[in-house]
């Protein structure tokens, strides 16, 4: 049992709140246990340079954490300073949300997705994703609505979920007490389809054997499943 | 009447959530109308070098915008560039803040205000420094609670309010869409006492005669009174 | 009486230098006491990317004190930083000059008004402001002169003075040294008209009741027009 | 076949030329087909302040490409701007190095490892792991060789190796060309006890089955044994 | 003749005013024909991180340009960016000053050289150098004074001059419009004993031959001496 | 005769290999003694803003040291600050190389010049010239193969040595560790017409005679000869 008095492979409770910022075409803010977080997308009719020769569109993801978002130590601002955890988490965050339909279909338009963390509790870089992918799907049918673009495109959902292990525990949806505990940490983002699409694991204290790797993967792929389905009702 | 049906000398509604991020000194969601921002107080027990010499405390203030914040257009992060607006405002905060109690009384200590902007709708620098007062009490009484001062200090609360002056018309506590159709915009920081503790009057439009000027001051120090009522129950 | 032997109301001597950098569409070497500051108006022709939908032109204020302007401590260059008072004060001194003038009149330019502090005893930002509306109208007469625009636009004249309140007394144009004294510190930039342009006060010590204020305002109206006759001259 | 006449499972060529900088405790010229890279081991006795009070020590990995290191096109230089993906990699690369060994046993002291690119033809990332795990060893031997640690710690040597899926097939050790082309591109960081150390799995175009994921770990655990064989002559 | 009217080998009128900005170590503001430049010296009682091995003191020289310093482009402030060609002169300058006595004399101590243009008709660097050899004597002066040093450190005195060559033709001290016409433009750094401290020769149209250079270089020694006796009275 | 056995006036060995990185227009990986240094040429079709209304081509020279080209202690990386020996050496070498033949040939082209030291043990100013020297040939010629231009330009070839004066002693292609020991350090380009393109002379210690700089002239004269004879049969 855990602390929190979940048992090893159960998630924290998921709450979504839909259109927390009003008059943006996407908006969510995101709870999962004490972790919580806005996501917005919003719209822009041009693209990056360094696309501009292919015929698509593009998603571009960022990543913050506000000043008093842990009780551990203020967070000071990214003014003259770039934070190297932020930028390998939203280049994560971003290179997955790209992978979910074909960009050619969004040609000429950028959707950023803004991922605030108001309170961190371990999981961060997914509890981003997840309400990233609402939003994203709020963007587009707020482009279809605006003509933008002539129909929604074929979506393949994805959902991301950290996953610990520590000994011959595996355990789920970590918080940050946790997550400091553990021997190793995997973040699997994978879709509806059972597909993955990205993997990151940190063995920080002790690397992994393929034997757990692999039963990780496993429940990595059905929780987020289950976590698809909370947020394809939005 | 003006759009949202309101009076000239009219507030919008202030809902004010405390403890809005748990286990920091002091947190709170603030909203004014529309405009929604989340304030932080966080301690640091070491003072800036400028002020070493001084056998003081320092209060800092920071204002940003999120990005998703205005329907308008998306507000870029501040990563490697500077907001002058953002630096204006957030002096006008901390110097006010700093004049409500005796900075001696927090000799080596820097509490830290944070105020994030989640959604915009006119008058963020006011609706900032009015929750920027809410989480300064709470860090004090937190400061309290750890023994790191001896007493509470007697503290003058201060609120802000800004008022447009349009033609012969005074309006106050303006939205986003009335700031840009004003002659003039003024915002004042008073004092409980009635006292003023800074005046910024931008008349952008045309300049203001001192009859009017002289109006607006009034009802500035009587509205922020009604603000410092509701603020001192947190 | 004060140190310099100046009444309470007394202004500093002005002197102005013209054209004391040659060639370029405007410059003046203003001294208020020992108060040095070279003001320069150059024109570009090309707007803000901001304004570019609209049919106006700009004026764009820069402000920063020389490394020895003063004589207690080296000021550094804002290579690779930002020095945040700075910006406010020339986002003061630019609001007010575009307010001058209306700037339709001048679409498509920029006048850039450079304020270099050489030396600083006090009010550099109100002189820099005083020096800053002479040069402004001459690159408006540069700009005549090289037919880039029709006609002078109609200039209401504007011009700032700081003023110091102790105990009761009312003292104007402050030195740096009663500056560090005084319980609060009001600029006031008023018009030809007797108009309030912009005031900041900001109570350092003691916040000011509203009978002083209004004093203060009187007096700010009255020897900004004195001023403002002096500039009227170049 | 593989344009380069590689079979699919076929590692490139890996040249090795160490101390190809005289005089520092460890480097490097690493090759790996057309991929070169200099890793560069250097040792500073202090470390950063975020792990001061922890009794461990540190190590340091920076990454970059030299300006020509690719035909395609020059890269610029980091001078006042940072590259995203460089610091992904960076970290990735730092990250597995301080898992090989116990860093209490470098109490007070940072190894800085340096890759950079001299030409870039595919698995960038990964070559420089490789090369730096080679250095870092070279680093540890010169610690003890000076006596500022006891010991040679106990190394569990880790090696890197980039794998594309393309349809059903499976290419390790991928070139510039053929990683433009595959469906996603895994990257795997994995131990001489055939441990998984990092996972990064990049589903540019398709997302990945569980079925296919699961034979490209077990081709990269082989393979980077391999790779440990060789780095382990150094 | 030259277009003022000069011969070839005639220096610009110098003109200095001591004590331009009161209350700090070293103030001039010196004036070669319409180049005019302010140079202070300010102290400082530490010494850069990178001598403080060394029992010694140090001088650091920066040089900027006012945004209004030339007529024919403004020039934007060093805010956030940084201009190579200031940071080559200063360079220049700071080289050639830390040679005009033994640092050993002024150890613990740094004294700043600033340099600022306030107008700029060519030679800037060379008369910026010689602007800031008199402050250098001032802030020496001022440290006797001031009980820093035992004793004014024996100065070798040095001057810099400016030469350009156009086919045969060899003038001294140039104009902007001359030095854009030239095909070489040399700056010379000697001392009053005739040594040559310091020589940049830019050839930036043809290069020059060893016969011309030879002349150029006696040419620069002998006004350099001059300028030398016109300095010393300072 | 010095420390590695060279008489005063003997170069150092001078290896040249070419082509060091494919498929790029101009490679080169240049040693002298243990002075190592790759330069890279490579080319945009595009002229930096400031040349745009001349009719001509632009050469850009970037310098910079690896983190372990020196045994001393590991160089930081620039990003995020600039590194002003850096900027200095990189414009002594753009300087030199724009001079070695008419930029109108060149109209719309820019050529990189990329300077890495690999290994740094003195000169490598000079060496990053040499080296640039060849590649700037290689990107000329592949301009011409590309119908880019239409012939290679006349270039007149340079070269850099580095000298170094110590009493009566001149010591030529000095070695880092007699670069600290010497009293003045020369570095002296010139061309095979003997003609003299740049002179910096920095005497660190003892300011230089007239007649020592003579012959410290004539010296390197002759030996650029030398090493441009090297250069010229790649």
């Amino acid at each position: 049992m855990r602390k929190d008095n979940r048992v090893f492979d159960e998630l924290r409770e998921i709450k979504i709140s839909p259109d927390f910022v009003s008059n943006i075409p996407g908006s969510v803010f995101i709870e999962q246990g004490k972790t919580r977080i806005i996501c917005s997308a919003t719209v822009e009719y041009k693209v990056p340079h360094f696309i501009k020769e292919e015929k698509k569109g593009w998603i571009n993801a960022e990543y913050s954490m506000m000043p008093g978002s842990t009780s551990k130590k203020r967070v000071p601002r990214e003014r003259n300073r770039v934070n190297g955890r932020n930028i390998e988490i939203q280049r994560f965050i971003g290179r997955a949300l790209r992978n979910t339909f074909n960009l050619k279909e969004l040609e000429g338009i950028t959707i950023h997705i803004d991922c605030d963390v108001i309170e961190a509790d371990g999981g961060t870089r997914c509890v981003s994703l997840n309400g990233g992918m609402i939003v994203l799907k709020k963007a587009l049918e707020y482009l279809v609505f605006e003509n933008k673009i002539q129909r929604l495109p074929e979506l393949e959902y994805i959902a991301a979920i950290s996953i610990g292990v520590k000994g011959k525990d595996i355990l789920i949806d970590l918080t940050y007490e946790e997550d400091s505990m553990v021997d190793a940490d995997i973040n699997i983002i994978s879709s509806e389809k059972r597909h993955i699409v990205e993997v990151s694991a940190f063995a920080e204290k002790n690397s992994i054997s393929k034997e757990i790797f692999d039963k990780v993967l496993n429940i990595g792929i059905e929780k987020n499943l289950k976590i698809i389905e909370k947020i394809k009702k939005f």
